[in-house]
């Protein structure tokens, strides 16, 4: 491919990226100021932690709807790392993707702030941790005695079990869904995620979704959003335990499952997956 | 096609507008009134606020479900809006289908109206906006400190969010899901529409969905429905809203997205969808 | 078809009723009891009315999925009664076919009558109308002040849109899902029922779902089953109801939408669909 | 095949049971922990009996997928035995897939006890049945007055109820979705037995999914892990209900449904299911 044409197709996918974690963070910070903020002033009358879990998965399958065909919809660092460890997805791109999603999380996470500017301010006049994690994530959400290493630890687990997730239904040579509907599978993984693995640190589970929209707490009047409850810089937790914890699930992915998979040349009629 | 034809075809394509919002506002109202006055009888005892945003959601499946094949099953003045100037969706069908989308929330909200009567009655007498909300949205839903203006807002970035979300998935250039399951996915956005932007002004994004319903409930006893908990005219604020923020949520489709696909010619067996 | 060929293939058919709506009322009898009679002895810790109306509509999809090849999968008299009268189901089915549901949801409440025996026995006692409610339905669910006409009317509203939808979403020339999805989509048919339209009269929508039980609840210590909360005979309420409304709906979807739908000349390759 | 070829594939197989069953309790484990321990800490923010029944059941969607392509994914030693009884699965590989399955659990388990330490010992810090039951089940959920021969009589009919439907969902001469969706499909069987048969044992269903977490809630400080709230050796219920009431489940299918079904050879085209 001549290289204008590839750097056009970079920028398709770069815009891709953008507008699936886009609408990812629309309904995932969305959902949160709802149920916090908007909770706080309706006696919790405007959604529950369900709420909060089913809104989340159902941006993951909107956002991969969007994205999917222009550039795969990672929508998530962790993701993109795995594949290329293990999927040959171009390591050059890893960072330009991780950017694209990191500012479609920000300019989300704003819009957010803007439409919900009344009631975080009636809910929550100083902008404290209480309505910071509307935007960001906290060791036991801001409440439970949970550490920053029992974060961290909760991150990578979480994490792992995604991409795990992910790459079990989305590989061809194992049992993928069918009829385009992978997306809202991908979805119901990360419902179960916020079910199951939300206590501990608010399940990130993406660098992107995470960091973007503290950036824009930070800038819109969230001073203490880099630090958690205790004071400690926090940031970084959810930014390292998800990029451990997505390719130790990749790895998990290949060794407990795709190794024991018929091989690519008895599948007639295959069509490769757009990252191979 | 000639004119008697064309016109026989149109009054299909209304009649199946009418019965697809129809069925719509059987269950979205049907689902506020049940929640909302069925619940001030019973301690909260027949759904929350997600049985609201799960029966919208599964009212815009089976309401696609039932028009789709007849008219497209738009459903909504702004997404007809949004494909008239995106989707050459002839103009001329704007306006009639954006009554027969009225008329049949119109319809439903009467029948809401009439099962309802015992309950309502029994739970507002007064037939405040209290029940109001049953039929017709209200800034805040009513208690929030919501302007007009940030209702307004609202509907514009809810609406855009839909309808950005409608084109990705019907989309036969990107990746719409298969064996016709898109009704079921498009469900899914109102529902997570519903969890996540349903705060500043109770989600019409649909001004069919509010003005219908709104009328049937001034006619049957709700004095003030024209009017918010402030006293100012509010009925404008979901028609307006929706028709600005569908289209602009197709243009951002356009933008990020769609001009990144490959072109209709790449795709060989490619059926043209009802609308090009 | 020889007589002897016709008889055991109705008897496979009644088989499968018989074994569909057990599976339908194992699930729905069975959540009402664990909501009802478990959440009164736990302080509501085992689900409240979305679990209801979830579990319902599950249930309504697998019961389709076990006899849909078999029988069609009407599970339902006013279903039956409606294929005949618009679709050529043979009226001589009609009877036996109600019959096979009916005494599948007896033995399925008999099912659940056993397994919640000691819960039953410590929540009520004197098996009141308080549990009773866990098998057949009652005006506004034996506490909101539902007349029996108010109820008569609900249940013809309601049974009419579930037929009108059953209508929808299985008719081979309008958009009906694929990948033999549509029991899936005809559950959540039930669920938004259950969420919209189940103040009234306990959404039962089906004389043999509420028959069939109620002779359980009556002859397992239930001696109040045939009346309602003001004392005056009920049972014929969600039998008459449903029996209107199902030919009611299907009658609408005729008039709004399938007169207005191509020929089936114009469909090759279509495959007839069992009741034809 | 050869033997060493045999043998390899068994490992496989045995390697995808234990990955499918360990996400299986990765995520069903884990929501009860968030919501019975992380619910006690946060006057029950953390999600309820509902996101219990989900969680299991988006569970049991992943580990089919993950499983499927490679031992068919049965997760559950009662579904391997009613394989073996009834569509000649190979009764040498019965004994090897329980141990895996449960091995499976046993390391998820683990996993869980690991992230959720802090918040168990919080909850709960003498480690009692409260909290047991995040690993295991219990008669009543450890507070309904259910006997042990209650919980054995519940625990007969919902296997019989989970293997009668995922035969029938499965059986490619029924009706089984398709587009590779049944593992979605058999998530929602275990999403509404959770919503209908929890009350009386906890809905384990499945002697793996039991004994694997049980184990390991002993041997990391759960002493009483073994024995009910009465004192009494309570374990083998979980194991011996679902052994008697999955192949009596499979036995109703053949008895009211799949005789009556076309014969295979009428289906042209017809791939074997992996067991056949």
């Amino acid at each position: 491919m001549p290289e204008s044409t590839s750097r056009a197709r970079l920028i398709g996918e770069l815009s891709a990226e953008f507008a699936g974690t886009m609408i990812l963070i629309l309904f995932g910070c969305g959902v949160v100021a709802q149920v916090v903020a908007g909770g706080a002033l309706t006696d919790g009358g405007l959604g529950d932690h369900d709420s909060i879990a089913w809104a989340w998965g159902i941006g993951v399958t909107m956002g991969v709807y969007v994205a999917a065909r222009v550039s795969g919809a990672h929508l998530n660092p962790a993701v993109t790392l795995s594949l290329a460890v293990f999927k040959g997805f171009s390591w050059q791109k890893v960072l330009p993707y991780a950017l694209a999603q990191t500012a479609g999380a920000f300019v989300a996470a704003l819009l957010v702030r803007w439409n919900y500017t009344e009631v975080l301010a009636k809910a929550d006049p100083d902008h404290t941790n209480a309505t910071e994690i509307v935007f960001s994530t906290l060791p036991g959400n801001g409440t439970l005695p949970i550490s920053q290493l029992g974060a961290f630890r909760d991150q990578i687990i979480g994490t792992a079990i995604l991409v795990l997730l992910i790459f079990a239904v989305t590989d061809l040579l194992n049992t993928p869904p069918g009829a385009n509907l992978a997306p809202f599978i991908i979805g119901l993984i990360v419902v179960a995620i916020g079910m199951a693995w939300g206590t501990d640190a608010g399940y990130a589970i993406n660098p992107a979704r995470d960091l973007g929209p503290r950036l824009a707490a930070f800038l819109t009047g969230y001073g203490g959003a880099w630090r958690d409850q205790y004071g400690d810089l926090y940031f970084w937790v959810p930014i390292v335990g998800p990029l451990i914890g997505g390719p130790l699930g990749a790895l998990l992915y290949r060794l407990l499952i795709s190794r024991y998979l018929p091989v690519a040349e008895q599948e007639p009629g295959r069509v490769p997956a757009p990252d191979e």
